[in-house]
């Protein structure tokens, strides 16, 4: 057995419709340079407001991911 | 520039639908009374039970607002 | 009025749906078991990955319930 | 049923008697200003010395209380 | 020298006399089914309110007891 | 001697010169509107960027104050 | 694919050997009674002394493992 | 004015009487060999059981005393 | 409105002269590499000493900055 | 002297022998590709079970490294 | 190379100038008395507050340095 | 049975070699000078890197120990 190493980077994905839509929407934009995307970890909900209503949410993530080996 | 000066206040909202949406109740009812509301951040996330499912979600949140200068 | 004593476990359900529906499921198979739930706690929001997207919510709660006295 | 939104603010009750007695002198000179009190929670427990001995127990709570709908 | 295990549990107990008081009533009663506790850790310490006082004071602790080897 | 009663409140104090100075450009405002200030704990130090320099020095503060007994 | 829920109990496990044999041991003594142990976290490492040496290693972890669907 | 220079200590109290009066113990304890103790903070409380009760109530508190300028 | 999604990376800043200072450098340094820097959060601050005064200040900060879509 | 910036990326280890090995392959991994590496800070240590033992250390730790300024 | 053993001590300065100045004026204290001190972690900062400005600035930090062998 | 009041200090031991031997560094440096060394608590673990490798583990920890009565 392979004993992996994994690097976790910080990330905030925002999003008009909902928290959960936030955090796709951070990792679907890190999909697209980084590889082998493995587990997200929600570390902050936050958000901005206008009329007295949530206007965009605003979820921070830590991202794991598996380091190539090369 | 203007050094705004911004304020929090902490907020229970409560809701029989979603996480989500108790945070938006808590923001429209402060919206009543408080204006200039800027951003929010989730505190704490809870619910009560009923019958093995979630009666009511309530979540914790602070909110910031500017400071009338006058 | 009685002083009644609670007691709280941990639990993390999981969902591929979202995040509020892993918490349901948590506390759905955590009621075969345990009587008198009263209320749940989210301790800590996170997921795996694949495909860049979320494949499976994963939420850690923890669960109270009334112990009873005899 | 109704969505009741909650709001804590943060008192440091002091006595020169006991810990729990600064709790109570905290709610009870809220109460002169605030309705609808429900809950507390402890934040902080500390004091003032004077010859080798507790001069003023010093405890910050939470008080949670009902925002009223109008 | 035997290498015990021990194990915790979270319980809250509840008084209408006293924050100590509340942690001994939950201990009293994880005494009737559990064996072997040997410490406490308080984690929580809040309470109930009506008509301005302390109704009921709630506190979390956690409970160690010996796992029985076998 | 008094068992006084202390509140405190949330305030973000903003400066363009130093962190310092948004603290006091806080307590400047708050003191406006609040009398009997008594103490101030910083809570978090942040602020925004323009042209790889900090732009604004953005301190959140808790405020103490005394609540007068009428 | 299934929602699997899993639960985790909170184990301290002791050696005269180091921190990791305490784990070891703690997770040892769980599985003689808990079936589909998956995963641990250390929560605190701490020990006991006598003449001025580790006399016993004692580190809390938490254990992870499925709940049975019957 | 003079800007003193405080230093503080952590101390754990015992008692079998209150978790108020293991506070007491320690502060008592560390006033007869520091002198111009000031204040203290409640860092943590636990205790020993006997007997489904409390045996020894443990608390760890920080002690502030004013550093002598000679 | 866009979603956008930013990244969060730590850095610490290093200075002779003062911890706002410390906080500058590492902007400045950040800012050569890294486009788009939005934001900072203080995260922890320190330093090195030398004959009784502070020789280095040492303040760890997160950078914010957008993601570009490309 | 210089004002040296500094980074911390975080990496998580795995290994079958020891929680100190975890970190050593964390370590070696980072190496390859990351130069000036400094210090590192143990984050979190975990593990996957099976057959009632550990089958894999997995440590998360922060490395600092020294950033070119080039 | 020597295994040095480092201690560490938490001190409190006071400065009516600024945050920085308190952390020299606690350091500097000590240094009369502690040597080998090597470096310092701020832990908190507050303050004294009089006619809506600061008074007195209060850093709490620890300080390390290193233990004789002899 | 007595009330023995215990006092804690924080020291960092170092070593070459692994964590748990730093700690027993701290320990026996400490031992030295300090009677009655009761119980040790793990509160940071990190280390000095050279050539890919770790130079130097360097691990805080707390030491209690009993104050003598006179």
């Amino acid at each position: 057995m392979d004993n992996h190493v994994y690097k976790k980077v910080e990330i905030i994905g925002t999003s008009t419709i909902s928290s959960d839509d936030a955090i796709k929407n951070a990792i679907s934009r890190a999909a697209k340079t980084t590889h082998h995307l493995r587990w997200f970890e929600v570390v902050e909900t936050r958000g901005s407001l206008k009329d007295g209503d949530v206007f965009q949410w605003q979820v921070t993530i830590k991202l794991g991911f598996t380091m190539d080996d090369n």
